[in-house]
């Protein structure tokens, strides 16, 4: 680490960039170079492929034969991404800004578990987590306007998370108390051991997922289940209902031009409004 | 209990509040001063613990270990409960009006079932009826406007009840007649063993949730389960489009006022807006 | 029967109404007397009743003891409802047109299999299809604007059935394709043991319902079925965008006036239209 | 093949058309002679029956008795195929646009595997792959209205197709890392043998469909699960969502045009408006 970095440490920001750092800036953060795109292209196969070399890793035959090889492999993209790390980290302006970001940290996720396993056995599977690095996706092949059509779903998610999220306590309520009931009516000879595993069962009905591996056997507990289900069936609106009517609205706030009305200083006019709803003057001139 | 309370028995309104009552009122009620807060805070956590408590307890190996310590716990949260709403009772003006409100047969609700489970065992689980008084924390927290999306939602599932409980009714009428035929193909040799329980099997099919302790065997019980399971995963369509266009008619009544610009005779002017956008003109006069 | 109803029978109208054949109609077919209305909710309890009996006398233990009772009650809902259906013939001034309509076959339905169970054993459960007589319950309480709701639905499915009867082609193709490659995948060792079969677990994986009596083992198979659940969970939207936009399309209709232009002679113009959009002639006048 | 054809392989367009080719294309392409019409319908039943015949045959009680029946029928269904196909190439101008069109391909499928059966066993089942063919009931049946309506169907979802792919991408990332993590939490004790397996598991989970072939056993798998279905059952919410915005914006476009009108300014008009329907003044100028 050069004395620059030292410095930076202090200050938040790197005092100067050296040529090679700008050089390597433009290979590893931009993708406009030759050199650039080959490196973004090289480091997307590298995650997927370390991806499915750990998922191929779990499948026991393969484990046995191949453990040693998968092991190997593992490191070498391990020392890899850690390489590519520590070089982000030397060649941008503000390295604590980028370590501090989504994307450092899941940079950072995406080695520290094989590191780990050396320590705690079985972590070596947290790996996976580099799927995360798949993100990279957009900005690699400069899919910003996917990310705008994202950005658009988030948006109307988040105004949507307060109905959601009363929906969703509702739901907790209903689950509680249905699946308390459930264990007083079929007890633990029917497979409702606890409470919690009734809960369990209550979610996995409400949710329509249905896993079959606890149901009702009692004439009471199959009519309350019926009525568990038809709920669940007829409130997976409220959050569809939600969720679109959102986005419709978001649509619509597309057609809210971005002209402020010279007289009152207002925003919010519709695209097609000549005159200001507020004060009444001309939005044309 | 004061000569004052007696009196207030037949009148309805307790006749003075005495300046603890106030005091008491304060805390309890309200949420404004320190005491207040730290109560409802207190408050909410009991409910959560005492919940937890219970789920606990019903778990076998925890059960068999500390059931002494649960037993007595949920004691402790009984009478604790039991005096909050004696206290609640005693510093409001009309304590009628509370015991009969939602809010305060749900204070009951969650100290009763202790008393119960004296005369009748088992009943101690129906404590997790405490999960309601979780509903406080809208209250607790001021969460006002999670309240107000929560009236929303309501109203929008409200004005859809109608169109709902037809659509129901014609499920339930499916499902009994599918049901039906149901038990005469499969009969009870493939686990069709009565009708109620084969309109149990058609719910659990219709709904998308299928269990599979009870499935099709003869080629025509499967044919005619596909037609059922085709049916329900179409049909999901119309509840959610009752709910959605029951909202956006909701969200547009709440955006759009019915003023008619009278210069220009344009209709669909914001709430929000005192002159025509199209003309100029005013709204208000 | 009378030879005025001899003569009908050609003529498909009865040529003349007896005075106590009125009182009849006015019983059986109005409710606006008292003893309509009687009669009206004794028929509702003796349909609901009767449509219990049967249920419950497929229950085997219940069947066991009571076989007897059950069969004797039978008798007299059928023998009374039979009576029901030959005064509704007899009182009406078009039996003929009654005997053809819905309800008129549906009255029918609800006698017939007790009498074909004479012969053929076991059709008497068909006797739920009395469960299509609570349908009535819309007419007998008068529950018109319900029934104006649901043929508000009834429209909206109408119009979306061409776009959801190709969504349903397409979704058969699907199915019949993906089941037979799972058949050839799978085999009859993992369950899969014709292409019908295989069509039928096709139709369970990707309507969500998921019974699990058939279930993918190999690799590929599984690969498969997660391509099949994707597309499941994916393509729900479809009917429901379908839907939901008919229903907005159709709320919308309703603020289409019944206006019609003095000038050209053309309708469908929108509630706060002034001019005719054809013509330019003002619709007000 | 005539000397013709074979020019035309150079040059992509056959050079003339004798008139049995052209009385040939007007029954075989065409459908408005009696002729053409009967070919038609003829075809199609040939399809149906065919497909039927290659599912039949695969229900293992029927193979065993009339294997060597259905063996003959694919073979006759085959060479008629054949023929047809064959017919198709001879009597078109551009044969070799024809067999690379969609249509052309599907009917290539539609025999190929019977062919490919006398080398590697088992593939006839392919046949099924005939289904494809059922699309073109909608030519033969000049369903085009219905066509259009598909039209309407597949251009909504091709504009949805960046969001839904950006939402299926997040859907994969959530279930590779939860399917990782059950892994590390179930392990192959409890059926999650594998990663690959326990992201099968997650998808069943996430989708709502839940076989219960694999299952959580210990709680922290159950909490985990709960927290996957209520997320699967949340998020449905989202292409449903963009479905039916993306819907109502295509019906809003094709019957809003987008003429402002030039009297009083007003937008909103339908597309066969002639007048403005706020002032009379004609849109057309």
């Amino acid at each position: 680490m050069s004395f620059a970095n030292l410095e930076y440490m202090s200050t938040g920001q790197r005092p100067t960039m050296r040529p090679w750092q700008y050089k390597l800036h433009s290979i590893i953060f931009e993708s406009n170079t030759f050199y650039g795109k080959l490196f973004d292209i090289a480091l997307l196969a590298c995650i997927l492929l370390s991806v499915i070399v750990v998922m191929i890793d779990s499948v026991p035959p393969y484990h046995a034969k191949y453990a040693d090889i998968f092991y190997a492999i593992e490191w070498v993209f391990t020392i890899l991404f850690t390489a590519e790390y520590i070089l982000r980290l030397f060649c941008i302006r503000k390295p604590m800004a980028y370590a501090l970001s989504w994307m450092g940290i899941i940079d950072l996720c995406a080695i520290i578990p094989t590191y780990i396993s050396l320590l705690v056995a079985g972590t070596q599977y947290l790996l996976v987590l580099r799927a995360l690095r798949l993100l990279r996706i957009f900005r690699i092949f400069k899919l910003w306007h996917f990310l705008d059509e994202g950005r658009f779903l988030l948006e109307a998610l988040a105004k949507s998370v307060r109905k959601i999220s009363i929906f969703m306590l509702f739901i907790v309520i209903i689950v509680v108390i249905l699946g308390s009931c459930m264990y007083l009516i079929e007890g633990a000879s029917n497979g409702f051991n606890s409470i919690p595993e009734s809960i369990y069962w209550a979610i996995v009905t409400i949710t329509t997922v249905g896993y079959g591996d606890i149901s009702p056997v009692t004439p009471l507990g199959k009519l309350l289940s019926c009525i568990l289900m038809l709920c669940g069936y007829g409130i997976i609106a409220v959050p569809t209902g939600i969720v679109t009517s959102q986005m419709m609205a978001e649509w619509r706030n597309k057609h809210i031009s971005d002209v402020q009305c010279k007289s009152c200083g207002k925003w919010n006019h519709e695209k097609d409004a000549k005159y200001c709803r507020y004060c009444g003057a001309s939005l044309g001139e």
